[in-house]
């Protein structure tokens, strides 16, 4: 079978075709025929060779694939299920887990850029019947980052206020599930056009951070007394605006660094302002399943940006890290 | 009556002894005469004009009194009750309040370097028997500070391991706490007989920073696998170790900054390792009372350093800002 | 000024107009005049002697009306702010107070059935502006206990499944609030008509437990899985079927008992699924406010069946004690 | 190898010694030689037939083995390993599983009464190794579920009060957990003698629930206002009064039934007070694992009333059944 990897060195230009033979299922686990992948910053950090990880390796964490075998005792899964592994395997439940080093798709293990997969049936989610393969792939790390990001980090719920950095996957699924819960939602961007398009989402107000560089202060006033919830996925360039903007008590939920990962911290404004800032290592399986069950519910559908095929995923990834884009970059492998 | 002010400029030299009427109790509320006080970084901070606040100010949370009238309607308490005053007036129960400001002792609100003040009753906790009046001076702020870094914020019990940094006032009540609830305690200094005087205090462990300056991964190994919480006292010197030594999922309580308050943040650290960073702003008056619980039940000591009178309440602040104390340093009004 | 008032012995025929001198407010106090009341199950265990409560007593707990005068020292509210007294005076905030009795209104504490009353700033909260005064008299005991039902003891959020019993005041909050959070709700009662209204209302589903006694198992299949939340509220003949509808590890709040107190209890069954039965004591003024966020924000409308003249408050109560009604039953004193 | 099973129907003089194939490990799974057992209430309860349960079936769920062989893939344990196998398979972390029926040793899967076993690897737990192996066999069910009373359905601490009901297994391992996290602890039992021991164990207090059958009063007395969390092991019998003894808004861990299943609860008091009942089943591997660091940090001995050897195991069932012991019957296949 085919896969895309890096073999020796690390770069988008060192992304080569190899062939794999297709593995079997075990006792336990479950073979998966991969169609669809949707790409993260994360993937690109991978690729450009910034996590400290071994080669050779198939890059991309989040994809969705069909069941095509499923190996002795495996009881919850049958052939032709669609399916999509977390990026977690083995978190299973619960907080996340005290190893310093995680067992995650795209790096350390192999990722989803591939025509096959095995994976043990417990590091498997079932895809939502009302979601397309592309649609479904762009859930185990975006989405359910964004998930943990208000309902396990924080308690958003009806009434609260949650600030939304940027219009990528992240911020647009944050932007749905806050919209559920009954929260509002405050969106900034550098584009109004992205703003416009993220107020037709639900945005119950925007900021451009452009023009209005200490958003921090309007987002506190805009919420009545500051933001509940702050997702925060700019990092070095947002950190100190969203402290700005959040209540005394509130919560900043850390999932991404996309302006670089050296912030400065106002450590006495912090502690004043009594703020909970957690990092956001995606979530458990758990989440993604509750996660699953309100997007079906609710028929939530991912903002998808582009779709490139198969062949064409190094262009995926060229325009991915580029930037521009607007929810999900997105492969089919159909 | 006497009272220790910062009249129309800010500084240590600037205190001066003012003289004030004599509150009295309105209906629900409770006179005192203040017996005793304790010192902590805030005060010289308050006193050197480092936090925005409105002079005339008399300076000093944390103070022991004993009750000498009651207004109407005042059940709980009555003349002759020892009491401590909260330090965040109206905070009774629950998380931090959403307020921006907060009404605080010794700034906004007048501290307790007075002979008398006034409060309404539900901003008084009883004193543990057992403690004198100079210790239970040393409880609102430092203590209440430490009980809630531990019990709060994160979930300490027997197995954890807490990492304490130096031998100032929090820190030795963090270490007390600690060990009351079955948790390790590893104490970090830059001094090796301040160290030594930890490890008679039931310090399991000790680093000596200056010697060791990356013990942050020393920390880790003694923890067999990174600590579970860090009370977090140094600031923009120790985050980055505070970091190191924390478990993937951990939690570091942010309650001062002693080095400085400007830190940087490895944001993409933080969201890998999932560790939750809170902003500790002492805590609420049912913190105080359970902390008080536990301190009468395991007749918990204060360290006291040095003791000065009244009349020397100068001295003793300029003593505490120059440094090199081992727990706290109190003023008697005796 | 008048009141309704509990004099010498309890019932309904036994309540009766008196004068009392309007109370005028001391320090931080605030005066109201009310303008309208709602009636809950508990008014009338209390007039009826049920509670063991001292006479003479002005009964009912939840009213709404208009500041008319601020002692010394009130700051956050003035003359004509429409105001709602919180049930449990002096709970501000986090988990229900350890005292074994509590000051709530209606008993202890004399109710609002009265022109005028008196009570501390932290003991009034703010009417949400898109309601009317009767609809804000609805919120104190009944709204608080479904808010506190479904977002403190549990936390309900979107996919999530709630069964509520009923469709009395709590029954229609706990259904309107499920909703705003993304919920999934069932609704069960013993009369089709009602039913059909609660669908109206957003019900996702119903059950009429007359015709089909073991709803329970009937709800868990609905659910896919059981219930994340029961709102119980009917007490001893409810408790075993809410126990059937709830999914392991789920939460059943525990409001009321309009069938009767005393429950068997399947302690086995119970401990089997992990089972959470938490009582609900209404809630605390942070709640209170959180509700009333929500409330303004999603413009959501309590729902009335029936308004009575303060001279017709007994009217009302009788009426109340009937049963029958759909929603609050409330008096208007205009 | 020989197993102890119950063939084709059930009781204890039903047990009867089997013959069944050595089992090998698969590919993440682990083969240990059981080396010691230890008996719990629930044992009983499947072997009389009490639970829904198919045959054969080997019972008894605790035991402690030594590792003899690992499958492809296992990284974690070695040959010689002393393993303890998880109560509920599969609960790796997080709160109960949302499935109904749970994959628990001791039925529906067999347990430990056999010479060899095979888990997957995360359904194994190390054992501390301060502990001999049948102390160790003590833990998976008595132990787990006590701390997860204390620790996870509540969050018992320094100056807490525990209340324990009686002297069994689960009883004194609560009694060891809350001494050790600085809490008070309260035993009740019917027998003089047995308190005597508690007290040496620890015990601040100690009530003969015989003698003084409204001993929930006097619990909430001797805690000074209600204890903060009752270990509950009695059910019919004891919980009327374990809601008599809990503080308001205190926690009653529902561990066990001795006395019988059916119990009455008085819904409005349980509601009036706030309390919360919690079905306590054991526990997550999370909390065994935190569970013994605790165990190994502090040296704690778990109490063994007897034991038995292998080919005593029936006696040692009936021996357990017929009450009277103080701490755990084992069984040692040495």
């Amino acid at each position: 079978m085919k896969a895309l990897a890096l073999v020796d060195r690390f770069g988008l230009d060192a992304l080569a075709w190899i062939e794999r033979p297709r593995p079997e299922p075990g006792p336990g686990e479950v073979a998966v025929r991969l169609v669809a992948a949707a790409l993260n910053y994360r993937d690109i950090d991978v690729i450009e060779g910034r996590r400290k990880l071994a080669l050779p390796l198939i890059p991309v964490s989040d994809g969705c694939g069909t069941v095509t075998a499923t190996g002795d005792g495996v009881s919850g899964l049958a052939v032709g299920d669609r399916v999509m592994p977390i990026f977690v395997q083995g978190w299973l439940a619960g907080p996340q887990p005290r190893d310093e080093v995680l067992p995650t798709l795209g790096g350390p293990l192999d990722g989803v850029l591939v025509e096959h997969g095995v994976w043990p049936e417990a590091g498997l989610v079932r895809a939502p019947p009302s979601l397309s393969d592309v649609e479904a792939a762009t859930l185990p790390c975006a989405a359910v980052s964004a998930w943990n990001a208000l309902f396990v980090h924080a308690s958003v719920g009806p009434g609260d206020t949650v600030l939304v950095q940027g219009t990528g996957g992240v911020a647009l699924f944050a932007l749905a599930f806050a919209k559920l819960a009954g929260a509002r939602a405050i969106v900034i961007s550098s584009s109004d056009a992205k703003l416009a398009r993220a107020r037709e989402l639900g945005a119950d107000a925007t900021i451009n951070y452009a023009t209005e560089p200490g958003w921090g202060a309007r987002a506190h006033a805009l919420a009545g007394g500051g933001v509940d919830c702050v997702v925060e996925i700019g990092g070095a360039a947002t950190l100190a605006q969203s402290i700005a903007a959040v209540r005394s008590g509130g919560t900043i939920s850390g999932v991404g660094f996309v302006s670089g990962r050296e912030a400065r911290l106002d450590v006495a404004e912090l502690n004043r302002k009594g703020v909970r800032l957690v990092g956001v290592r995606v979530g458990s399986r758990a989440s993604f399943e509750a996660m699953c069950r309100a997007i079906e519910r609710h028929r939530v559908r991912p903002a998808i940006d582009a779709v490139f095929g198969f062949a064409d995923a190094v262009e995926a990834l060229r325009r991915f890290r580029d930037g521009g884009h607007f929810g999900k970059i997105c492969v089919s492998f159909g």
